[in-house]
């Protein structure tokens, strides 16, 4: 169904193979999802993104749960179905609660709403926010 | 410019300068933004859009600095240049240092490649994520 | 500032001036507007772009004027400035009125806030849609 | 499959069946779609939603059918599946006929093509669509 | 389940079987994909969409092999499931290698990736570039 | 008017400065775009994305230029104006003729169209393709 290979353990390159044991390592699971299956068919470009995941969603000055929500967001934006679903499940396993996940689609839609009422009206950007 | 005209305090109906008067005792204020003097063409849409905003992005199970990142971050992925500029311009006022908002800057670009990615190796959803 | 040169009557092959002649011709208008002098510089695709927009955009079991706020919906959501302004401009020289053009943008407003909100939720669409 | 439940009516708090027996009374019908029955789980956006969709979508300047098929076109523009299988019964319900439909289609084809072109050659706006 | 019925050879109108014919003929198949069978619905808008088609995808100064990866960078950017499938499917069948569709994929990630930062950021356009 | 402030070669940190030099030894250039220096803000992800830029955009089974026009098909369906104008001058620097920019155009133009088309109808994808 995917334009890619899902890539089972047996069948993944040992570079790729490296990579799903880390993402086990990292997330203290067993269980590899289809995107990162599918992305080992690439295993240098699954390396790099992986790198770059790990830096980028682990706790710094935004906390792991902001960041799980702001991918959604983003993903919500983007009508990624997959993300959408993945990131919702990792959001929800990190913590996010049934009252923060109401929220953020409150947030979301209400953005949604403002960003095309914004582009309907072409509006110029005020001075001030430009500083 | 813009395809509604900006309206002044004086050229605002009174429902509009009503709502004029909200954002400015809301904010702690006395500037209104162009997109609201935009809004102010349609003194309705305006009043149900502020006040489905205000109960959206006050404090609850997230904070309202979260809400703000997150507004940004839908408004990115939809390419809405004044939302971009108003609301980190807001986020910044709320409180968000230079390193959360280049954490959130990295969290959404990693978010738009594997958006992509997902896309476009049409990844199926694993059955777990859909419990 | 554009990625193509906007070319003069002067510039224009003649091809392109065909379609310049035209365009006036079928607005009542001596005035050829930058997105096709741009296209000048591809006279087919210019040719083959402006055939099938009378084709479209003419009367037919939609009104033109319909047709103007259906591509300025479109245009919203697409993000494009140059479309949201040119299709706003023509569709208020057909006939949008403000009270037509506020209902136009509540409308995009509210698509766009549940359009957010369906991709959020990963709803499926109901059996009785799908018939 | 959804990621937030689709409540029943045994399920749903007093406030969305309130919102689900308004949703039967203004459809005159006893069907409940997906998309409310997701957003039950939020009674006060649910509320939010529903009563601006009612105050958008009845009848004003522009007829209730003429909403249905710019709800569409966003919705299309937007890549939402589940809103655009909806929209596209609803505006049947409403008395689009095959005629009407395809000329719809042929409006958000041909504004998706140009959007694209105009953004490819970075047209400049026109002063005269500024004024 | 798609909006429009996909018409068979024996449901189509003569216009429609005329395309079908061209399409069987011009990919050296028997097989028409279920895009032209929807389209099928409307001849006329189906004739314009495949006889522009021919053209634009044909060889001239890029290879159709580029034309139909230039086809998939965009479909996954509309988030276009149909399109990346069946686009995926005739780039393999005018001979992309998986090396090729690694790279592919590994550039519109990047795109991604710098879209969503370039826009985050609001950054002007050099001058140099605009000339 | 950025949200980042643009680093001149004395402002940006070492790191950054050190992504600089580099930038300039790979293009055969002394000049920074507007891109990076607002990047050099997050000399982290900046060097992230400059290393993978590298290895995505080098030669490999794709040619550098096809990559600049895939890059290119990207950004105008995300509506990025500052990654439309950098990679079509970069594109022209590689040698993409006024022929194969129009070429360019016209597939962006066909897959946009028959991208909403697709959506529209929501065709669903055939067996065949899913192989």
């Amino acid at each position: 169904m995917a334009t890619m290979p899902l890539l089972t353990d047996a069948d993944a390159p040992p570079e790729a193979r490296a990579v799903f044991d880390d993402i086990c390592a990292t997330r203290r699971t067993d269980y590899v999802n289809n995107f990162w299956r599918a992305m080992a068919n690439d295993p240098e470009a699954m390396a790099a993104a992986w790198d770059r995941l790990k830096q980028v969603m682990g706790p710094g000055a935004l906390n792991p749960l902001v960041k799980e929500m702001l991918y959604i967001a983003v993903s919500v934006a983007n009508g990624c179905e997959y993300c959408v679903h993945s990131h919702t499940a990792s959001a929800k396993a990190k913590g996010m609660s049934d009252a923060m996940h109401r929220e953020l689609l409150s947030v979301i839609a209400m953005a949604a709403q403002t960003n095309a009422l914004a582009t309907a009206m072409q509006v110029p950007v005020d001075d001030r926010f430009k500083a």
